[in-house]
């Protein structure tokens, strides 16, 4: 996609560690109007039409998900990090590692929320490792939901996440692949 | 406002210990339609044009403050609970006290996204003790800008955040009051 690939070589910082900062319009600062554009560029890739619900994981991919779901107009569900206590019984739950915070995260979604009737969308604004997505995939799979496709704004490529889940054969898009960021900049991976 | 307190009184359910879970549209499952309509209320409440961001605190806070800051033609912040290592140096930070969670949590923000010359508008879902809106409030006096409002969707009323805050004089507009929230039933602060 274009103009997030001319976003992130314009205001994306490459920082030591291959950390690559898009928080100014992202997931710190969040452009809606950038937001939307990408739920545009989403619809192209997936059966929209069909799908009951957008999900996607606490929290940074909740800004993104929540602009997708309100133009397929369908709810948005975001699974959440435990252990919150005002989540009552009934939970599908997903254990995975974050690289962020270092740490095993347990993802918990009420079984209220997501049902085998439900044409499931995940959108998350970040890929990396892809622990969350794995997670969410797992929530899906334990719903007995379909798993209409997986959309990601930006995809760490170098770290391979992204590239398990298309081994995989699910229908996985990320609209801006980093192939490389040091301190010769951001190369894309169809560059 | 009347949509939002009929949907509190059909879907919300209370659970032992004063917890009101309105998680169905609210804070895990996501009504964007009620959303845009939250948005619409409270551009009757705060002057609108005059704001340069809405900032709101990690994580169910998320969605609506996206929304809101869609339809205000303006970015969305959000604070982040520390520690996460993808934020460099220059950031606000706030403590604050997580009744949820059970304990002492840090709000942090990035010095780029907020300046002495911004004019913002707090947006949040839930009001409780009111520990997150108050930590929200600590980072907007830590850059100098304007506080312009506090709007907040569902407010438990006895539990004393909002009160403080009105107490204080600041823009606080809350949408829907919860002043009693038993077997009996849920009672609304004008009812």
């Amino acid at each position: 996609m274009q103009e997030l690939q001319e976003r992130i070589r314009k205001e994306g910082k490459v920082l030591p560690g291959n950390i690559i900062k898009v928080d100014g319009f992202l997931n710190h600062r969040v452009d809606t109007h950038l937001m939307s554009d990408i739920a545009d560029e989403f619809a192209k890739y997936f059966d929209i039409g069909s799908i009951t619900m957008v999900l996607t994981a606490e929290a940074s991919g909740i800004a993104l998900a929540t602009i997708c779901a309100q133009k397929y107009n369908v709810p948005m569900v975001f699974a959440k990090k435990a252990k919150s206590d005002n989540i009552e019984g009934g939970l599908y739950q997903s254990e995975i590692y974050s690289y962020t915070y270092k740490k095993k995260i347990t993802q918990i979604l009420s079984r209220e929320w997501m049902t085998a009737s439900d044409r499931v969308l995940i959108v998350d604004d970040f890929m990396a490792n892809g622990e969350a997505v794995r997670g969410l995939c797992d929530l899906v799979s334990q719903a007995g939901a379909e798993l209409i496709g997986i959309g990601i704004a930006v995809e760490k490529g170098f770290q391979g996440g992204g590239d398990r889940l298309r081994k995989m054969g699910l229908n996985y898009h990320a609209l801006a692949v980093i192939e490389k960021a040091d301190e010769n900049g951001i190369v894309f991976r169809e560059d």
